[in-house]
């Protein structure tokens, strides 16, 4: 295989049937063309108890500094119905210059392009000066905990320092050029448990209806708003994801409700002080009987997950610089430098060295017929070539 | 077995174990002592497809007018863990002059002092000028669907009248005499459903949260009360009972909300002015975009149960002050004329003739050892038959 041909890399890639959390033999294939242009390549797999082992891939070429890290993940979300797929999902069947297949854009796409973008390089101009290394986890689109986090605070370990992080994870909605991703809002999680007294509809001085303190509880978390955004980030949001009671007997007051809700949280706030707040206004709320008249404040207890994804955003004008012109150059559109989405791996790399998102088109992922143009795949492998060179260029050891 | 001694009459129906929808043997118990007393009795069974065949009985003495139906039930709710009763909840066991047994207050209790109430009336007095009739029922504390309602209209087709009607009920909460009702609130359910978009929480303008709009509907439903009481009935109230959504994926934000809630009206509502207001507050607050800005009105449906109780209240003064005043002479008390509490079959009574209720002290029935003082079986027995006299001497034929 030509590992300057990032389509041939990715087709061999998608062929690879690596649902999460199966390995599928695409780690196994990239520690093969990896090894062929002179990294060295560690397997680093972990297993969280009563969970399937995850895989995970480190390879490093090169020495000295500056240090790259390209970080990405092989592993895929199911195929979903696959014969609603125009051509099978692990085919990787090109037709019309557009690849169709599972992972085709999340992200085996940017892989291939990374790959294909390194390999140029060394072509062109001989080794870069300074390291190159990736890390490529099995467990991205799983719970994320054996992948990743893991990898990274082993390398740490063992003394690894990284001096930027290019992460290549679909973040153009419409075109190649639209989008790189500078930061992530941060994700807390929570559950809202009412503890009221259960009795019969027909004597409600006996009972205390936990729905009653549930609806200015629910509505002191979402009014108002948190904030209304930042100059790098939009505004934080909260969604009440769920409400849950259980009460069949249309004559029982129920003895208790619980809500689960997600904060999406901007730079006004960390995890800590956005508990707080929280907190603070479900305190507040707790105390208004205006649905509960003569009564006391309400128990209630908040459980928070014990992961949180503290918000982030890049500050590093080579790193980002570099990268836009490098779009700029080939595709002719300025990048907007954007937080918006989900979450991704970004923030445990953030954790590490600066990080910035730029890949493929994310229309696609995560449908049926996910699929890649050519011309996209080819237009990303040179923004990484440029961005490699562009950036080792500056950054070379003194 | 004497029939004018309550006791021995209770004693033997507590022995019947009648847990709802068996008929145990109560009911055959009655059509015998009945039967003795020169009563006509038939048997009314009924059955719902699907559901249990119930067993219901009616028996009648005398002839012309004015006729009086007493009304009741011997099926009882299930006796719960045996092992914490003091003695078996079907031994009818008497300590220290109080008799344990399910059923005890509601309310084989109130049918055993009607039985010795009017045994007494008919030894001291003779025949009772007009008619006295028993309807008893096995499906009061089920769901009621082939108890009282079909066998009052089964008499309604054969022609039967009644000028009056008591249930014995316990309706005392704390001494014999507190209490007689004379109406009940209505009784409405429904189900609210309201429909969203579901989405990802990290891209909230693409979803549309059903939870953003369920808050405010639902204070709208509580919030103003719904009235403040009147003459004869405390205010109306609704409660919230349960809300549902469902939903496991604290990263999506939900479809569909629903929630069930129950009303307990007073005489300001009719059914159908009830369901009008709680539908005009809905549709108002499914307006309200505080929470959900920029978006339409949420697209909601309400779903009222098919059977509505009616409110009530009596209005027969001689039927009141009959039984008032057989209160005052037996227990020196005055009780209250309340409209409080659930529903009951008066409910159903209601419709054919004026009808109060009044029996024993509630506070043991449907828990463990429920019971009954031998006194108030005594007392109760003496209220109704002052009563029976009372009313049959005014009300005699011209
Ligand atoms: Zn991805
Ligand atoms: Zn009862």
């Amino acid at each position: 295989m030509t590992t300057t041909d990032p389509v041939a890399i990715l087709a061999a890639l998608i062929r690879c049937p690596s649902v999460t959390p199966e390995e599928g033999g695409a780690l196994d294939l990239l520690q093969s063309l990896l090894s062929d242009q002179g990294f060295s390549v560690d397997r680093l797999p972990f297993q969280t108890e009563g969970r399937p082992k995850i895989d995970n891939l480190y390879a490093s070429a090169g020495s000295g500094g500056p240090h790259l890290l390209f970080a990405g993940h092989t592993d895929v979300v199911p195929a979903g119905d696959e014969a609603a797929w125009s051509s099978p999902p692990f085919g990787a069947k090109v037709r019309d210059d557009v690849m169709v297949g599972r992972g085709a854009v999340d992200m085996k796409g940017g892989i291939a392009a990374f790959l294909a973008a390194y390999a140029r390089c060394v072509e062109k101009h001989g080794r870069l000066k300074g390291k190159v290394s990736l890390l490529i986890t099995g467990d991205e689109e799983g719970p994320a905990l054996d992948g990743t986090v893991r990898v990274l605070d082993a390398l740490d370990q063992r003394g690894e320092k990284f001096d930027a992080c290019l992460v290549g994870e679909p973040t153009n909605p419409e075109m190649i050029g639209d989008m790189i991703k500078v930061g992530r809002r941060g994700s807390h999680t929570c559950t809202l448990t009412i503890r009221g007294t259960q009795g019969h509809v027909a004597y409600p001085h006996l009972a205390d209806n936990p729905i009653r303190a549930l609806v200015p509880m629910l509505n002191a978390l979402m009014d108002p708003p948190l904030d209304q955004g930042s100059e790098r980030f939009q505004p934080s949001n909260l969604e009440v994801t769920t409400v849950e009671i259980g009460n069949q007997a249309t004559n029982v007051v129920p003895a208790e409700a619980r809500a689960v809700f997600n904060i999406r949280f901007n730079d006004h706030w960390t995890a800590e002080t956005l508990v707080e707040e929280i907190e603070r206004r479900l305190a507040a709320a707790a105390k208004d009987t205006s649905l509960r008249p003569g009564r006391e404040a309400i128990e209630w207890q908040t459980d928070w997950v014990p992961r949180v994804s503290e918000v982030f955003v890049t500050h590093d004008d080579h790193l980002i610089g570099t990268l836009m012109r490098a779009v700029e150059s080939v595709t002719g559109r300025t990048p907007d430098l954007s937080t918006s989405g989900g979450t991704s791996d970004a923030r445990f790399v953030k954790n590490y060295c600066p990080v910035v998102e730029f890949g493929l088109v994310g229309q696609t992922m995560h449908k049926i017929d996910e699929q890649v143009p050519l011309a996209d795949l080819e237009r990303l492998t040179r923004v990484y070539e440029r961005f490699l060179t562009a950036w080792f260029a500056k950054e070379s050891p003194s």
